[in-house]
């Protein structure tokens, strides 16, 4: 299809954050003469929504998190922002989109040469709990966000966190930091349910240190309110109840695809937004990008939802290029994540074990505990690392690891292997960096991988 | 060649640090029944060498940097230590080798089933230095680092360092965190002269902010001494005098090869002690290992002198296993290395700019500045990022970089990527780790490669 080259060009994004701007911003590099219109539903756009756990615990101000606004969006890049605009409709046929501002409640229509969809993910609430209750607190943008630092500011003294993956967790030690009792609930068996055991016990014993209070294998449910405000709720089948100050809600999220849905475009088996490796969706003047699409999982090749900001950005800028009218391909992803819980740091790359075993079986894994820095180091503390590969040949397929040095880096090497297709032989090869301060002589990786190897001989 | 399996069968190994430590326990865990003789020439054995400049600094205590005590060596392992025992020659036909014990002088013979030559390097002074010069200092291992803590403690108040490479420069953060005068003389034009340009400058800079005066580009020379002590060092062609309290001579190392060679050893190219890949020397019974031996550089397939302590360990390692009768390779070595200067850290991996050209013209690289953390993070600062690469197909070739957070562990990317075999292309595609703590949402790794990208497409 060709991209139409008068100077009329026009790329219309739904979406003003790290994927909404990624492919503005290359829109307008590519074609300096395209008009670029970002309609963004809530009021603020281009902030660092990564960034408000540690606004929260008080490591970084405010205005910190606003990395560009509209004004500097339209005089540096020539982007037309229009922030608390909501698209509510996609005119395929026509070619143009259904604009309503927020507040005004004024409607109108825009035409589109090619349109992004960028629409994100929101927070996925228990059936039983209600939004709107005024001590319920979610985190996904500067708003709620807003809400939680009032709060934090007020009377609140206990706080239930329902959830224990990544956002619960950190949360949690922002929670602690800020003095209040924190406990935290996990319906699953252990925190970090996605995770090897090892590192669900690994970082609960460090919470635990901390003074949160760790609660798994409970249902919450039943709530009790009085008034606008959450009391308590119920865990089953023990029956006892957690009665708190506040409760936030980091009990997963969904992606945005109800319009996209509504227009008749495809989703994937995962639920999100289906589009192809120049992410362009079922509609060909169509694309999509960020924490509202499934990608290629580079190592089973299967269409999985990975809603992680570095992937969001990368794409955002893969398919401004292809609406600019370039030809470039997003090479999936392998859900390379991490996280900061206090002073902890807890990542992966690859596979889970149940997902390697799915598709790779037999599979072996190890995991080993071992210095993070050398040993004699001020500060020096155990890293957790576990690794999963196959045990015909010994291929990496997935890397999970917990510590307080260095972890997040370390993850990415492993990751690193994982894309070059390395084997836990060839790890144990690596000729990896060293100096007191950083590294062991013999980095967790390669203490992780020697077990490995050992293991494939037995 | 069949090892001997009676129970007397006896292993001699020359060197009580880490090669020869690491040799010696190998053996014993394969042949729980031989006998693992360990002649150390100096006091101390098993002692983290790296950690020395960290007790000088006052962060760590000086038992700390003992790891295990001879007792605990025989006790825990079954190896027999012998400190300030001196071995003076090897009867390669007797199989035996004469020992001298350093206070008594008594001497004596042993015989060895096999020997492991793990005699590690020592400092290269200048030729007009005399190093028993009472204010003239080296640093290579504890008794070293002795002199150098007690003179620490007494009136030094200024002192010249001799040589910016990685142990000059993090001697001189500590002689100034220590509260001394500082000068750093290094006769290339730049200091870290291995190094792209875009890395000395930023470590210059660094240095001259915390105080260090860095001199470059002159030669000293034309010592004055009083006495015992040196007074000052003649800079030429400039001519100006460096005076100072004490002088760091921190000119390079050079392999323990003389006992090797006068037994008739080959030696390799570079000078160091020849070895095959499984680290056996021109005699079949005789092996050698760790910061005396030449290695094979994994990317080019030459024999390189790289004396850095992890492959020391490694080989160690394998040679122990060789020796006692198992048949392990060591893959060579990419050269990474890393060092913290202050709170600098500095790391590099691969192929030099010179090397690279040397080996693989026409070469391409690029260098970057970016973000080490999210910009928003208390404690933010830039990484410089060097990445050298092949302009026929992108292959990366090395990579440098200096910078305060994961500096280190990013170098092990590049170098997973390097044995890899990955190409700046693939390096774009890298799905890293990122949390607003460790990383910015494009890690410097990813801009660079970007950069790269851009580079091999004009």
């Amino acid at each position: 299809m060709q991209v139409p080259s008068h100077s009329s060009f026009t790329a219309v994004i739904i979406g003003g954050n790290g994927a909404g701007l990624s492919a503005a911003s290359k829109i307008k590099r590519l074609r300096p003469s395209a008009r670029v219109l970002v309609f963004e539903k809530g009021p603020h756009v281009s902030y660092a929504n990564c960034g408000i756990p540690f606004w929260l615990a008080g490591d970084v101000p405010q205005n910190n998190l606003i990395l560009l606004s509209p004004e500097t969006l339209q005089q540096k890049r020539g982007i037309d922002v229009f922030p608390r605009h909501e698209v509510i409709a996609i005119d395929r046929r026509a070619g143009a989109v259904q604009v309503r501002h927020c507040e005004t409640l004024r409607e109108f229509e825009v035409a589109y040469d090619r349109l992004l969809i960028a629409t994100g993910a929101r927070p996925r609430l228990p059936d039983w709990a209600i939004a709107e209750a005024e001590n319920v607190f979610t985190l996904r943008d500067l708003q709620s966000g807003q809400a939680l630092k009032q709060a934090l500011s007020g009377s609140l003294n206990r706080i239930a966190v329902l959830g224990g993956g990544y956002l619960g967790l950190e949360m949690a030690m922002v929670f602690r930091r800020r003095g209040l009792e924190t406990v935290v609930l996990e319906q699953a068996a252990r925190i970090l349910p996605g995770f090897h055991e090892a590192i669900s016990t690994h970082v609960q014993a460090y919470l635990e240190r901390q003074g949160v209070t760790v609660i798994t294998g409970l249902q919450p449910g039943e709530p009790r309110y009085q008034g606008p405000r959450l009391q308590s709720v119920r865990l089953s089948p023990e029956g006892r109840n957690i009665q708190a100050d506040g409760f936030f809600m980091a009990t997963g999220i969904v992606p945005n695809v109800e319009l996209a849905q509504t227009a008749g475009l495809q989703l994937g088996s995962s639920g999100a937004i289906a589009v192809d490796d120049t992410l362009r969706t079922s509609d060909p003047r169509i694309f999509a990008a960020g924490d509202c699409i499934e990608v290629r999982h580079r190592m089973t090749g299967e269409p999985v939802w990975l809603p992680f900001g570095p992937a969001a950005n990368k794409q955002g800028r893969i398919a401004g290029a292809n609406m600019a009218g370039e030809r470039q391909r997003y090479a999936g992803a392998l859900g390379t994540s991490a996280v900061t819980i206090g002073e902890l740091e807890v990542a992966r790359t690859g596979l889970t074990l149940p997902e390697a075993q799915r598709r790779f079986n037999p599979v072996e894994h190890v995991f080993v505990q071992s210095q993070d820095i050398a040993g004699y180091m001020p500060g020096e503390k155990q890293a957790t690392v576990v690794l999963i590969f196959r045990k015909r040949d010994g291929r990496l397929l997935g890397a999970e690891m917990a510590g307080f040095h260095g972890i997040g880096k370390r993850i990415d090497v492993l990751a690193t292997a994982l894309q070059a297709g390395l084997d836990v032989r060839q790890l144990a090869e690596l000729d990896l960096s060293y100096t007191p301060t950083i590294a062991p002589v013999w980095d967790p990786i390669l203490i992780a991988a020697n077990a490995a190897v050992k293991k494939l001989s037995v």
